[in-house]
């Protein structure tokens, strides 16, 4: 593959990274990086859609929509008897995030087309960029909607009883998107897909502090989510003696507390738990709080220390709603196993960067992403890139250009690599 | 006084409460009690004032209302050359509130003046009813707006520092409600009244408990609340690694524990610590929080102990920034002294009980009242009557028609006593 001499536009793909960042809800000002919120199915998703399909049609690439709003852009191979291998990430955007997380790995993987393209390289297998429906769980609550409905994670009736902050369906949001169809016909069977690359940013600080290029993505974190509920008993904060109290926010507290003990008591920095949310009832400055919701996120590449570490959340539960009086509920919202990156395909990845002469280093990935769920039907592999100081999810996030670059440059390498072996 | 033969008409004031709760904004669905929110200056509030202007004006009171909203309904004396007395509380209501805070002070005291009139009553001193603006610091963060303005408790310049959640000023929203005039006018000077008696529901569970009518408050507890900001680090929930953080909200949690162990470590059931509030930025799930805004509310019959608890409150925010690495900051929205009724009034209420034949016992108010404020101006002394449970500030809040009766007849025979002496 070293005979390939690829030539990635970084300036363009950086323009459009911008015109799609500017394809915002009204964000916080900051002076500070570019502030993106992008919600799924909303007038705002739905025009970045657009735009992202319009580069590819200019690719000439072939377009398919799913009913759960996954998006495929086909450049096709010259021997319809292999099985097609396929590339991207997603497009959306929690609240006031950064500009680069996820966006990199769908407008990179075109500019990827585009440079093999012009080399005048033909694939034998087919290669699809896939635009992944909701990888952020702002909406349904539920990370990497699309993969999960793609990979038969969360079965088509699961899907259906998920509901948005305005109590409305999933099915209900995407047909007014119009995403027609079953939900059913979403699902992918295993073999579909010969390989499945991921490029992204790597949302941490590793690859920056080493001053290593690129890494490739051996394990991905097994995550969990919960949301916790504390019910207490509420009250006038004058009255209310303290003796009598049952206050929820102070309970809730005491769980924040214990979640932090709990990841930290494992004594190793692959595990991680955060409460990102947490809900006071009545909300009032001269009311005891009566009711708490807390949202709990757990990551681990161990998915057994990962299962001991909410196993002692959980008892700690037990323990401060006894003690204290209150009740305290959780609903699992997902448990999902880690995944294991296909050797192949990170020897491949591997002979790219050597065919670049970039560095590159393997990694655990603490993040998860929708390869996460495609590694259950296909081999997967993903690339990183390094953003500075480590931070996503914040208008500063930041991807240099000439980081996006030897990025595409090694996923354009490895597509080659892959859709003609 | 025993002359006096009152009859207080329980039902009809209880259909005036009842009507006035329905003036309301949305509150969440319940089966359990009345829930009422109004908000001060809202087209809601403003109707609710409307309803009772439109009661004192059937019982033949004059209206008058003063800059920032407090409104006067006066009974005019036979002697002006004597100081007028007042009673009244206040219309508005917390979020998702109950129905009798405060109101049953303002129309038992309408019903109170009707009673009185049907016996052929003349009073001597002017008797007014004041409803008093924005008791409940919902909208601009500081309660007892209206009785700190008219006691020159808040200077008129700082009221005018004071912005609502839209960043709307209080004479914005005061003038757009129809409240013309400079803030500074709303002043009562030391003497203006010769009396000042509030009925108002217990909020706390000891008279229920004590099978008693009527309490007669001797002291009320000084209030203090600040606003408590953590500023840390936010960052992806993944990828940002437990040794590293500077967690907003667990430093939080630590603080909202600080609270209470300081209040408790007073030994006295006299101390309350509240954190009514907790707002969480950015508020996802797989996100860092960045930064927490807490409500802090301290209480206590003593000053001296208050100010040693909000000492050692302050010492644990300094404490856990250092040790954690985040920025703790507070604003003190308010720290007031507390207040002593005058001993000629509490005997006033005594002897009002005894005529009525109602078993009665002093306690101190540890919820805060407009008294407090108009302590400074004018001797002071509150009626309480029982409420079930002790509950206040939910939909179950619930006096009996039979206690609000009470109250009333009590409050009658006190202004009556008062207005001749």
């Amino acid at each position: 593959m070293t005979a390939l001499d690829l030539t990635i536009d970084a300036r363009r793909l950086v323009t459009e990274l911008v015109t799609l960042a500017m394809i915002s809800e009204p964000v916080e000002p900051t002076s500070d990086g570019v502030a993106v919120t992008r919600v799924v199915f909303t007038p705002t998703d739905l025009k970045a859609r657009e735009f992202v399909e319009q580069l590819a049609e200019e690719a000439g690439l072939a377009i398919r929509r799913d009913p759960v709003g996954n998006t495929f852009f086909r450049w096709q191979g010259s021997d319809p008897t292999f099985a097609p291998i396929a590339t991207g990430s997603h497009i959306d955007a929690i609240p006031n995030a950064g500009m680069y997380d996820g966006t990199v790995g769908v407008l990179g993987a075109i500019e990827a087309i585009r440079a093999l393209r012009t080399t005048g390289f033909q694939p034998r297998r087919s290669i699809d960029v896939i635009l992944f429906t909701s990888e952020e769980p702002t909406r349904f609550g539920i990370g990497c909607l699309g993969s999960r409905v793609l990979s038969g994670t969360l079965s088509a009736a699961a899907a259906r009883t998920l509901r948005d902050a305005d109590s409305r369906t999933l099915d209900e949001v995407r047909f007014a998107a119009d995403f027609a169809g079953e939900l059913d016909e979403a699902r992918l069977t295993p073999g579909a897909y010969a390989s499945f690359v991921e490029l992204h940013i790597e949302q941490g600080p590793l690859l920056e502090q080493a001053g290593i290029r690129i890494g490739i993505v051996t394990a991905i974190a097994a995550p969990a989510s919960w949301r916790i509920t504390i019910t207490g008993e509420g009250g006038h904060a004058g009255a209310m003696l303290m003796p009598v109290r049952h206050d929820a926010l102070v309970a809730a507290a005491e769980i924040i507390q214990a979640i932090e003990a709990a990841a930290l008591r494992t004594n190793t920095i692959d595990t991680v738990a955060t409460v990102g949310m947490c809900d006071v009832f009545p909300g009032a400055v001269n009311s005891v709080p009566s009711r708490v919701r807390l949202s709990l996120d757990v990551r681990d590449t161990s998915e057994t220390r990962r299962n001991t570490v909410l196993d002692e959340i959980s008892s700690a539960c037990t323990e401060v709603a006894k003690r204290r009086g209150v009740s305290i509920t959780h609903e699992v919202l997902n448990a999902d196993a880690p995944a294991t990156s296909s050797p192949a395909l990170i020897h491949a990845i591997e002979e790219a960067c050597t065919a670049e002469s970039i560095e590159h280093r393997k990694m655990v990935s603490r993040a998860y992403h929708d390869s996460l769920f495609m590694a259950r039907i296909v081999p997967m592999a993903m690339i990183f890139i390094p953003c500075r100081n480590g931070v996503s999810h914040r208008p500063n996030e930041y991807a240099s250009p000439e980081d996006i670059a030897r990025g595409v440059a090694v996923l354009a390498r490895t597509l080659a690599s892959l859709s003609l072996s």
